[in-house]
Formats: structure tokens, sequence, C-alpha cells
């Protein structure tokens, strides 16, 4: 069993904590929790143990949400951490995670120079065994990264070109905006996602413009891969549809929004109405002698949360790709194939 | 002086009526209404001499806004008819324009098939000179094809990739949606855009992805363009700047959203807020080898309203292209160069 602590209870980390306790092989110790608010008192109710920080201590006791010990004092009785701290503090802990002498795995809100890998399961689990410090890449970076390794069992990827519409707030975030407007995020080409998609596949020739629009639900990617040769559509559909984590979805039942994706997570009784696969519209896939262009909708609250379980893997050394992935899969009840 | 009728007095037909009256070489007779709403009491009060097909002469008595006459009186004293009425409206308008031996301007709701040649200013003005149907197509063809046109005299254009970011519905429309979603429009590639384009660049190599984001200000568009031959950043910033029409947004003054750009529209004064010019963030503009990357925002309402007025010059063989973009842009007070 690999004792897991995550450090950090807000979108990501309440996610990965629920993920962590149904796994087979591994078992959570604790999660850090720096204010006594209604997901700290959740996590208290469903039985997680919670750590605070020193100067957090006098704030839960006020608020009645009993404490089990110091931050430090969780790390040093866990395998590994999982970072799930705000974008950049992650790297202020790593001091402490060095310190303590523990792995941890972090996310992509971190510079990846925080990290000895940065990691999308599907495209390089190999690289990530045994390190140390492991960066799981953003919700976008996920998504882009695990459709491109995919296409890469199509045939060669030479060229990336991508769109990405990214919601502008998660649906708990009361203070983000805008109302109604487009934002380009940044105005500049290439956005970040493409460097990002470079950290994990380094030579690929990759460019991508991205833009906020006022939803909460999930991003959308607009992709244009182009290949090294001339493909068929079926070849497309037949790796598509054999590779978890990636589902398809057919307007043929009048699926034709990121709402209604939605509606079937929650319809579907999923935790959280969570949609931790990409979900490619089927019918926008489009292939033109060696070019691919489909869209495709991604949950930026819980893409990532399969690549922390298996980068946890991968860290400890604890299993093959193949194995992680399966069994990460299995216990979380991610799907291939067709959503419905 | 040419004599314009305007059928259909909504979003696009106010604006055109409007740009009529501004014209030194045109004279607006009248325009169409069916419905005695807020828009038919401002034209009148306007002084604008409104007509109305025969099923709608007792609605607007009740509602006391005086009319000039039927649909086939204005029509008959016209030199030519812009139409904009609603999708396909257009269509069963044609014969009544053909019966009465009228020019005619079709809106890029009605299908190609309705005219005798798509229009855009920029790119084929010649070719409608003496046609008689002229159909402007819609607004974000109008603005794919000014700028990919301007991009013409950068390097010849062997491909267009782009993904269109619609708004959802214009600021006055309070029946449509969504609040919280994207919907891919259509989840099939190519949309339509891309054959839109191709009724006026016949044998261009574009194909388009088109999503719908909750906004009402302005649509976005993200291009992708290939040249034959290597270009350089500066050769694409000296013709954008000088290309009126297109006008460049540059981060400098903290310009980073299409909120934004109507925000500028408004304190400028311009009428009803309008930006008829195709808006290039001049930050996103990414040049590689013979490729060239960029963003734009397209306001959706206006954009159109100078090609119609070029259009009636055409159709009419009035002017020459220069001719009557020179007086359309300088009697609108279009811009060229940076907004600001």
């Amino acid at each position: 069993m690999i004792s897991v602590a995550v450090n950090g209870y807000g979108t990501i980390g309440k996610r990965v904590a629920d993920a962590i306790v149904k796994q087979p092989d591994m078992r959570l110790i604790g999660v850090v929790k720096t204010s006594p608010n209604y997901e700290a008192l959740m996590a208290h109710r469903k039985g997680i143990k919670i750590y605070v920080p020193q100067q957090s201590i006098k704030k839960f006791d006020e608020a009645g949400i009993p404490i089990a010990g110091t931050v430090e004092e969780l790390i040093k009785t866990a395998d590994i951490v999982v970072d799930a701290t705000p974008n950049g503090v992650g790297a202020q802990y790593k001091s402490i995670y060095q310190q303590l002498q523990k792995n941890a795995i972090f996310q992509g809100g971190e510079k990846a120079e925080v990290a000895d890998v940065s990691f999308s399961a599907l495209c390089n689990y190999n690289e990530a065994l045994n390190k140390k410090y492991i960066r799981v890449v953003s919700c976008n970076t996920t998504a882009l990264l695990r459709t491109i390794c995919t296409m890469g069992r199509v045939g060669k990827v030479e060229k990336v070109r991508a769109t990405i519409v990214r919601r502008a707030a998660d649906p708990k975030e009361v203070k983000k905006g805008p109302i109604n407007s487009l934002i380009p995020d940044p105005a500049t080409v290439p956005s970040h996602h493409a460097k990002d998609v470079n950290s994990v596949i380094k030579n690929l020739d990759i460019a991508t413009m991205a833009v906020i629009a006022p939803t909460t639900l999930m991003h959308m990617h607009f992709l244009n891969i182009t290949l090294k040769d001339k493909i068929e559509k079926k070849d497309v559909f037949s790796v598509l549809e054999n590779t978890p984590r990636i589902v398809l979805v057919s307007s043929k039942y009048d699926v034709e929004a990121t709402a209604e994706l939605v509606e079937i997570a929650r319809d579907l009784k999923r935790e959280r109405n969570d949609i931790p696969e990409v979900m490619i519209f089927s019918d926008s896939i489009y292939v033109k002698d060696n070019e691919i262009m489909l869209m495709y909708a991604v949950h930026q609250e819980s893409i990532v949360v399969p690549e922390n379980i298996d980068a946890i893997r991968a860290s400890m050394g604890a299993r093959s790709a193949e194995e992680s992935i399966r069994i990460t899969n299995s216990s979380l009840g991610i799907l291939g194939g067709y959503l419905i």
C-alpha cells in the first residue's frame, strides 16, 4: 500500500483524495487544508484526517473542525505527497518535500522546472517511472497530450494547430468573469499550452491560440493535426474507439453542447458530474489527406485526476503503464468507446 | 442619385438604411417593416417612410404608426432594393423584385444561388459590377474574406484553417441562448463558412470549425493561413496597417477583450457602438515561415453594412471598386490603421 498525503483540498485536491480512496494499492493518510470552509467540514464528515499549517490551527479550532496535526506531521508519515495547492505554492512547498525526503506530484499550475518530468499517462508514463518529482500538466494540456499521443498511433504527427476555448471559471468560483465577453488568453500566439505540450513531446511543431468564454462547465478544443502520411477516417475512428480516457459523443442522441455532456454525467450519477475523459464530438472528425480536424470538450475540474493517480504509481515504481492505467480506469469508472 | 428601398428593418436593415442616408449618391426612399414595434416607431420619428405588407396595415393603424404604402408601391419606385429580411425570406421576395425588374442586394442568410454573385468588397467588387442580384455574405464570412483577401496581398494564399467562436445572440435578442454552454455549430467539419468563402474565392483550400459561446457582443476568429512562400512579419503588418476596414488593436492600452472593444466604440461615440471594421489583436499576429496565425473580433451587427453600400454601387455600375470603397469608408467613418 502506498501512503498518500494530499496537500491542498480544493477543486483538484478533493477529487484526487476521493480517487486515492478507491485505489486497491493506495491509502489516503490525510489532506492539508488552510481554511475551515465548507470543503473542510465535508472532508471531516467523510472521515478524512485534516492537517493544517501552524497558523491555521486557531481558525479550525474556532470553526469547530477537528484537525489531526500539522502539515509537517502529515508529510512525515507519507510515502508520497500529491501537491494540489494553488498555482506557484507547490514550488514553495517543494523544499519541505525535499527536506523530508518525500516524493511529490505537482500540478500544471507549477512551472515545468519544479519537477523531474512533466507527465501525461498516455504519452510518457515510462519516462516518469521512479522519478521523485512529477508534474501532471494542466487540464488543457492533459487533453491535448492525450489526444495527440493517441493520434500518434494512427500515424506520425508532424504538426498541431489548435484553438482552445477556455471556460471562464469553475462552477464554484463566484469572483471570476467575464459575464459577457471573449478574452484572448493571451492575445499572443502561441499560448502557453504549446510550450506545455512540448514539455512532454519535446520536438513537436505545435502552435496554440486560446480565448476565454463566459461559461463554467467545460473547455473546448479545436484541433488540426497534420500527420506525415495520408490516412483514412476509419483508422482514426478505430484508434479513438479503443482508447480509454477518450470518449466519442455522437449527435445521434442530440448531444450537441457542453451543457448536455454535463447533463449526461448527472444522469449517469457520476460523482460531482465529473467527466475525466476527453469528450470528442464524433461528427466533427474530419480527415483530408494527411490532416485531421476534430472538436472535443474538456472537463477542467476532473480531467487530471486519473493522471495524478498514475503519476503516484509511476513515481513509486509500483506498476507498469498498462497496469496502472487499467487499475485507475476501472477503479474510477473511466470509459472508452462511446459515452452512451 | 440611386433610389434605394430597404426591405426589412431589423438589425441589418436599420443600419443599412442609416448608412444609405449618409451616401452622397444615394437616396433612401423607404423601408419595409412588418411589425409596428419600437424599431418601426423610431424609424417613423426619424422621418423614414414606412411601407408594409398588405396584411400588416391594420396592425400599424392600431399602433398609431403612419405608413406610406405597401411593399409593392415602395419597390416600384426604387432603383434597387436591399433585402434585409430574415434568413430565407429574401428568396421568397426575389420573384417580386424580378417581376418589377428591380436590382436587389441579398444578405448572407440566403443561399448563394439566390444571386448572380456572392460579394465581398475587398475581394470581388469588379465581379459584381452591373449584376442584377448580389448577395453580401454573412458577418463571419465577410470578416474571413476581408482578412484572407488582404493577406493575399502579402503572398499567395494556399490554405486557410479557422476556428470561429460565435456570439450566441445579438444584444437585443432575448429569446436565444445558451447562458452557460459551448455549442459546436455544427459539430461537423467544415462549418458552412468555408463553403461560403468558396462562393467568393472559388478554389481556396479552406476548412472552418465553429462554436457558439454565451456572449452577445462580438464573434472571434482564430485564423491559420498558409501562404505559398515564406514571408516576414513586417510585411504582414505593413499590409494590415494600410487596409481600411481592417483595424489593429494593441494590448499597449489594455484592450484585451471584445467587451473593451465595444467600450471604446461607446467612448468614441460611434452610433449604436458599431464596429464595422475587422478588429485584429495586433499582438496575436504570429508568422512562422509561410504561416500566419492571428485573432480578431467581428461585430456581427454592423460588419456587413459597408459591403451592402458597395454592393448597391456595384450592382448599379455606379462607381469603380476604389471609388465606392473610399466614399463608403469616408461617409461612415470607417477606419484603417490602429483603433486608438
